[in-house]
This record gives structure tokens, C-alpha cells and sequence, in this order.
């Protein structure tokens, strides 16, 4: 296996497009990350193509049929919420096995178009779950209260998070929404699952992302600093816990540890995070889960201002998926692209000064969980 | 890129399983697959899962809970009918990497409970098309009539198809179908698309089918002796042809020209071939993109036996899609686990005595066109 480095990323601004349609969306996004990377379709030997609602649609294949058909191989993956991030990590694989020496990772989702996920009121803008049913919104309230049980965090602390993403996403020009909200509004905002309310949970929306990656030459060639220092994919281990609802944290503790193992980096190495905070409660349990703090010590972080943009260790300052959007599909490449921009200097108003290692961290039950750190 | 050898093969009887589903009919292939290999879960280090009409219902770790959940990395992907074998390829990358030194594919589909797709009559059992509308027959009736202008191929010749590989399936206890069609049987059944009457079309039907690659150490130690000589993956070619239907053909030519350069074997080397004879058409057209006669010879190559079990290159002695059936996502795993038999000569009544080399060869439109080309 042979190092890989991030050539050139994109992502379009997260929203509504209910006049394009998932290949036109993903073209976009392939044709600014290859002019990012100063490439052509003719440089690239494999397309990863990651669209969770249409994975049997062939729509890496419709992708190309608009920006160049060159006969690449073309993988469609599917993986619940980490789908894009399994696209990135077959476009891994595909440049460290040394078969390719430029591969292209899409992920793309338009869910606008889907009517309301999860049942909730007619606003078509925010649900109450991102996947099917109700069961995400009460997997995640679940797991909040957990923690407040086990360790006193409050609803406030909760609701911090969803306060600071906000913010952050009022300086990304790409996130689906760039307002301010206040506490009080999080706190007295409709209850979706306790102890999440309305702006504590994602909401749904249309987007794509794309990244190239390349060979140490190829890289050496272009210019491309940013290495992939681990990528990693888990999925549920065996356990003989009582399981009422999915495990939440034990698919990102595992995977935690393969890449600090991988990438000879640990937490207190990263510069900044980009984690998958699909509720405002799983943003503070994978503080932990990625051992940014100590157990526990998760709400007190979040009071700190730790992680906001300036604090020790700021994560999502993308606006996460609480501010910035999930279209499922498009959401782990474009975590790939916010940490790249960071390392490249190019996140403009929202960079992270002086940053040098970065990790993107998703996770999808039923279950998919990827960690990739990338580091210059 | 190192050596990658097949362990184990398995494939259940493709037929109908009302009573069962998805992720149950995939854990049985998957376990008679290690039983072959001579493993168990524990030493699987990544899997690939390919099933089409549920690509985004995580069936690869649905399968995992009914057969042991190890915490491995999970690969979902789709890719029409070449689904199941680009999860092949998928595993053979992996370990072809040097990243794991045992991987899994697995291939399922379950299109009895989706009720007949392409319309059609109502016998529940043949319909005039295996994806989506009546396209697919349009497709290779219009692709076989074009024969039949250049090469003045004839009816009687593409029914020979379907008369052979019924026959061959008769030897097959794991085929959907056993029974022998006369020549006049098949040219007299209902037309579904000129010139391909109902014989002359695949079936729909359920199945599983499940292949352990391995790393040469591993190999070594279990005594598996079948190598993967390429694997070869393509998309549709950029092209100034003015199509109005999809070029069935440049896909396989294209993928061919890849397999013999990186096999270092040709046409001529092959023992065996399973090609994808969704239609009889198709599989005519196909002899001659894969080099198994020149030009417009095909017609006389079925006209003289040599594609017959016993003949000079023996194609389909499964019974090829034809009469062993075509469930979408198993069917690129199953022609691994043909060919693997043969070179193993564990093939039973329909073993092609001392095989050495064979191909498996797999469509999709849309497009996806997949070689495996296995040697021992």
C-alpha cells in the first residue's frame, strides 16, 4: 500500500435544487473538483460514486455520461449515512493498492425531491429524522439521555452545540443555512426526540461533493500536499450487550482506534474535526468517542468553548450537519473537502489557522462508520 | 498489486424463496462459501456485498447479524447486472492491495417477491425482461436482427442457444431450471422481442452466491490453487457512434482487450467460458466480442457444437442465465463459482475435464461490463 494525497475537492452549496436532478448535481461537483486539481476526466482511472436514495440507478455511470464517458471502471456504493465516505475510501484504495494513480471519489443526494422523511408537520424544510422513520431521532435522544444519566450533562450543554454550528455555518458560503440561532430558541424550538429539538436535529436537502485522489507522483506533479494519513471503514462489532437500540458509540470508538493506530497521529494532533453530528446529542458523545476529552467531560467541553472556531480543538466549523446540511450521500466527501480546505489554507473566513492534521469522521447505522484523517 | 487466489465457492439453487429474504438467502452462501474455504467469519477481514434491488438496505451487514457480526469493513455496491461481480472485484482489490489478506463477496437478489418486471403475461414464472421496462429485449432483439443483416445469422441459429444451454442445465443440480427444450419448442414459444421468443429469455428468479479471495500465503495454507488472472471492470466508452440504442457490444470488446492483457492469456487459452446470455442474442454476439471466433462466425460456431459441453470452448455449461436463472446481484458471484468448479474439477456431472483456464463475463447496461479470467 502506497500513500495517497488529496488532489482537489468540491463541494456545491448544500440546499434545495428541485429543477436539477442527482447526475446533474453530481457533475458539478466531479467538474470543480477536477478543475481544483487541474485534471481532466481523461486523467481519471476509477469513479466512486456514493448515492444512498438512488444506489441502483447507475449513477456514477449518468454522472459521466455528462461530464465525459472514458470507459473507467465506476463502483456504486451504498452505506446508509457514511455512503460518500465508502466512495472516498474505494477511491483510496483504488491509488494506495497501486491499480490507479488517479481516482475520483462523488457523493451526491437530492432529497428535496422526497417529500417529508420521518413523518413531522408540512414545512418541508426540517424533519424529524434524516433516514426512514422515527427511529433516528430516538436513537439519538436515547443516547443523549444516557449521558445525562451517567455523567449530569444538561439540556443546555445539548444545546450549545447546535448554538456554535450555527455560527460557524453563518462563515461558509456552502451550508444549507447560515443563520444565528440563539439558546433560547434551540431550547424552546419544537421537541423532536428529548432532549433534541427542532434545531438539534439535521435537516434534509440536496447537495454533492467530489474529490480526486492521486499517487505520491502524480501528486509531486500537481502540487497536492494533503495526504490521507488513515481511512478507515467498521462496521458493528459482535457484542453480548442487550441491545434495544443500535450502539451508537462503539462502531466510532473502534474505528477511532484503528486510525490513531494507522495514522500514527492521536487527538491531541488534530488541528480540527469534522464529525457527524447528525442530533445535537451525538456531536457531544463523539467528543468522546474520539477521545477529544476525557469520559464525561463532554459537556464541560462544550462550555468551554473548546470547539468552537478558536477554542482548542474546533469541530464542525463547517456548520456540521446540523447548519450545513445532509444530503446523505454527498455528506462524507464533503467532510473530505472541509478538512482538505482547511490544510490548503483555502477555507477563507472560516479557516483554521495554522492547521496541519485534520479528520472526517461519519457514521451510518445499520451500520457503517468511517474515519479518515488527512494531514499535511 | 499482488497474486489474489480463490479459496472457496458457493451458490444456492437459484429458483423461488417465498418464505425467506434477502439477508438470509446471502448468510447461506456465504457460509457454505467459508465451509469450502475452510474459515470461518473471524478470519474475513472485508466484505463486499452486491445486491441491486436493495443496494441501499445494508444487506451485506444485515447478512453479518445472521452469520457473525466481526466489526469488518463493509462495501455495498451496485452495478446493474454486473452487481455481484464488481463485489468480486471489490474483494479482489483488497486483498490484490496488500491491505487484507482475506476478503468476501457476496452476491443475492430476491426478484420472485417484486412481481413480474417488463410487463407481460402473468404466469409469474418467465416475463419478457429482467430490469425495469421492455428496453432489455428491444436492446438484444434489435442487437441480434443486426446480426442477422451483416452476418445473415439465423433464428434457428440464436434458438440453438437456448436449446444448448437448457441442456447443459439438466446437468446442473443448483440451476432454476433442468428441463431440455427441443429446437422446435423454442422457436414456436411466444415472441417476446424479435428474434428472441420466451425461451430465448432469462428468467427472473432468487438466489445467493458467495466467493473467499486470499492472499498467496493464505492460499498456501489451504491449498487453493485457483488464481485470478484479471479482473477487469469498464464503463461505456466515449463514442461519436449515433446511438439510439445501447452498444451492447464495445463494452465486452473493450473489457476483453483489458483481461488478455493483464491474464497474458487469449481466446484460445480458455477452457471454458460463462458469458452473460440474458437473451440468446446475446450470447451469439458475444462469441465473437470476446474473440471466441472471428467475425460474423458465431452463427456456424453454434451450428457446429463447438460451444456444447464436450465442443472446442464450452460456453454456459451451467446453463448460463438462460435456464440456471439470472437473479441480478448473484449472478456475477455464480459465474466465479462456476468457473472456480471447473478449474477445481469439482464441476460433477458437468465438469470440463481438465480445465485450466476459464472466463466469466458479465453486462449491465447503463453500463457496467465485468472479465474475470481464473487459471490454475
Amino acid at each position: 500500500m502506497r500513500d495517497v494525497y488529496v488532489a482537489g475537492v468540491a463541494m456545491i452549496r448544500f440546499g434545495r435544487y428541485p429543477e436539477r436532478d442527482v447526475p446533474d448535481l453530481g457533475a458539478e461537483a466531479v467538474l470543480l473538483a477536477l478543475q481544483d486539481a487541474g485534471l481532466t476526466m481523461r486523467d481519471v482511472e476509477l469513479m466512486a460514486a456514493g448515492c444512498l436514495f438512488q444506489a441502483n440507478a447507475m449513477v456514477g455511470q449518468r454522472i459521466l455520461q455528462e461530464v465525459g464517458q472514458t470507459g473507467i471502471p465506476v463502483v456504486n456504493v451504498a452505506n446508509a449515512c457514511a455512503t460518500g465516505s465508502t466512495a472516498f475510501r474505494e477511491a483510496w484504495m483504488a491509488v494506495a493498492s497501486g491499480e490507479h494513480d488517479v481516482a475520483l471519489a462523488v457523493g451526491v443526494e437530492q432529497m428535496g425531491k422526497m417529500g417529508l422523511l420521518g413523518g413531522g408537520g408540512g414545512s418541508g424544510i426540517r424533519t424529524e429524522g434524516v433516514v426512514g422513520s422515527g427511529l433516528m431521532p430516538a436513537v439519538f435522544g436515547q443516547a443523549g439521555m444516557e449521558h445525562m444519566r451517567k455523567y449530569g450533562t444538561t439540556r443546555e450543554q445539548f444545546a450549545k452545540v447546535a448554538v456554535k454550528n450555527h455560527k460557524h455555518s453563518t462563515r461558509n458560503p456552502l451550508s444549507q443555512y447560515r443563520n444565528e440561532v440563539g439558546l433560547d430558541d434551540v431550547l424552546n424550538a419544537r421537541m423532536v426526540a428529548y432532549p433534541n429539538t427542532l434545531y438539534m436535529c439535521c435537516p434534509t436537502g440536496d447537495g454533492a461533493a467530489a474529490a480526486v485522489v492521486v499517487s505520491p507522483e502524480k501528486a509531486r506533479q500537481l502540487g497536492a500536499k494533503v495526504k490521507v494519513l488513515a481511512s478507515i471503514l467498521t462496521s458493528d462489532p459482535w457484542t453480548d450487550r442487550d441491545l434495544t437500540l443500535p450502539d451508537v458509540n462503539t462502531l466510532t470508538r473502534n474505528a477511532a482506534k484503528q486510525a490513531w493506530d494507522r495514522a500514527g497521529v492521536g487527538p491531541d494532533d488534530l488541528d480540527l474535526v469534522e464529525l457527524h453530528d447528525c442530533f445535537a446529542t451525538a456531536e457531544i458523545l463523539h467528543y468522546e468517542n474520539l477521545g477529544l476529552c476525557g469520559e464525561g467531560e463532554a459537556g464541560r467541553m462544550i462550555d468551554e468553548g473548546e470547539t468552537a472556531h478558536g477554542g482548542r480543538i474546533p469541530v464542525n466549523v463547517s456548520g456540521g450537519l446540523l447548519s450545513k446540511g445532509h444530503p446523505l450521500g454527498a455528506t462524507g466527501v464533503a467532510g473530505i473537502f472541509e478538512v482538505t480546505s482547511h490544510l490548503r489554507g483555502s477555507a477563507g473566513e472560516r479557516q483554521v489557522e495554522g492547521a496541519k492534521v485534520g479528520l472526517s469522521h461519519v457514521i451510518g447505522l445499520g451500520s457503517a462508520c468511517t474515519i479518515n484523517v488527512l494531514g499535511v
